[in-house]
């Protein structure tokens, strides 16, 4: 017990939804939106057990500690740093479940964050980003960074190792992030499934030059060149079976003045880029349309890309 | 005959080696490294021939003008302007052929750069790079642009679309290349030849993730990173059977302090980046001595990496 402050009693953190992938870095690139986003509160315990104490949510959550991400890396955590420790686990969902948001990441990364707030000597995003990953092996059956890491670190991200982790911090751009949300699930096993296994190398050579240009317009600030390098030929094509209308929902985007469209994460969200808010709404209702025809509903958030990553936002005594 | 100035009789131009790929950038990066080069001088005929007058060089070149690459692009050139002009050529071959430092395109962009500086009107890089491209495609068998671009901009290029063709000039390194030629022939038909045609998406993550840091890299101007990502996973595996000893020629530059080595284009020429110049000497004799084990014989070159593109060394009335 000797690791934990002992005047804290109880923390509260926050972590941003995200936005996997960015249609051209598959696995490696994310970035924060923290206009919603997940809540996670610790409070001690006398016992020395792991206990959900509510679930505030629209949709049905595991309740188990074992098969929910929060519970399970603060469990994960307290056995590796030997602590004997228990807490009461709040966590208010503000990211829709299976949505292509990093809900499963979200909840984990608040959980660390509110729990690293307990410690003595915190432990950093790097070693945060460890524990919270086998949370995404439990949620999604893979250990797979792209949410986790924009999550923690906050800003437009590039996970260029995975173990031993390590993150280069990418420029931000000026522009607004339109995230739609179909109201409809698409399972992340489910859209990894239906992906190939193979690429062809020439199909390679073209998405490495969109991801290479991309990386470059975000350090150069030029607007024009991500959109025209916001393009994926390799993974967008294989999943748009999973978005009834994709095709349209896309040229409604780039009508209504987007930078580019794609997949938030495995989907079925959807990101579209806007040089202002004013574009940004106008694209989130265009690209509502084409779905309302296929009678799926829809709602969307407009904020700027967020440099805030998951932090500590209430702590008692 | 209006569009091309009366006053200029002959023009010699230059054009510097090239390094292809580096590593990370399949087909897409490279750059230039005017250590070594072509000289490539037209003179204005009497009549409308294109005429090889020699060519200077330790190696057999050939003399027949569909089958050279500077006579040929002049040809192309000549026919899409409508021009009604002869010239007779002088090259002056600088790089060892089929070495992978970019000969075939040296003496293609040299004759371009030569012959533009005979157009009241110049065309513009891009517009050069399309009838380079056609060099190529009649030297190697395939129109690639990974030589013609870094030779025709200088510096560090990022080709991100062929057709168009569109170019980004990335940040120039602050560091030494050794760029070292084993004395041996491998042709850019059978380095293409023996890449497989597939590659798995796992492996397409891992690349692409090097490619992303590679490119943050050159703009952070972080040499760390630089050298971590600094990876070919993908095609060095494929090419290494091509020069004896390869991985041990690795090992050396690395222990000599190279922040990374591997094939110039597709070979046998291979590159290595050094912090400083006295590094990079110590890093080019390393590299030689496990091809002489191998009774192979090398010449090494030092040099920063060249912001200097081809260009006009010579005007004659």
């Amino acid at each position: 017990m000797n690791k934990i402050k002992d005047s804290v009693q109880q923390v509260k953190a926050f972590a941003p939804a995200t936005c996997a992938n960015i249609a051209v870095g598959f696995d490696i690139l994310g970035f924060a939106f923290d206009k919603l986003g997940d809540y996670v509160t610790l409070k001690k315990r006398d016992d020395q057990k792991i206990v959900i104490e509510s679930i505030i949510s629209e949709e049905t959550l595991p309740f188990t500690t074992q098969q929910n991400t929060a519970s399970l890396v603060i469990e994960k955590l307290c056995q590796e740093l030997s602590l004997d420790i228990g807490f009461s686990i709040v966590i208010e969902k503000g990211i829709p479940l299976c949505s292509g948001m990093g809900g499963s990441a979200a909840s984990a990364v608040a959980a660390l964050v509110a729990f690293n707030h307990f410690l003595k000597e915190p432990l950093s995003l790097h070693e945060l980003a460890r524990f919270a990953l086998m949370g995404e092996q439990q949620a999604s059956g893979a250990a797979h960074p792209d949410n986790i890491v924009p999550c923690l670190f906050g800003g437009f991200t590039l996970t260029y190792s995975q173990n031993p982790m390590k993150v280069i911090q990418l420029p931000i751009p000026k522009l607004y992030c339109v995230l739609l949300h179909p109201h409809m699930h698409v399972s992340t096993r489910s859209a990894r499934d239906v992906l190939k296994s193979e690429i062809a190398l020439k199909d390679y050579v073209k998405q490495s030059a969109h991801l290479a240009s991309f990386i470059a317009a975000l350090y150069e600030q030029d607007d024009n060149l991500l959109s025209q390098a916001l393009v994926d030929d390799l993974i967008e094509p294989q999943r748009a079976q999973f978005v009834p209308n994709f095709y349209k929902i896309k040229e409604a985007a780039l009508q209504a003045g987007a930078l580019g469209m794609s997949f938030s994460g495995s989907g079925p969200a959807l990101f579209a880029f806007a040089k202002t808010e004013q574009a940004a709404q106008a694209i989130g209702q265009a690209m509502q349309k084409p779905l309302q025809e296929k009678q799926i509903e829809s709602n969307y958030w407009v904020a700027p890309i967020s440099k805030n990553a998951a932090h500590v936002v209430f702590e008692g005594e």
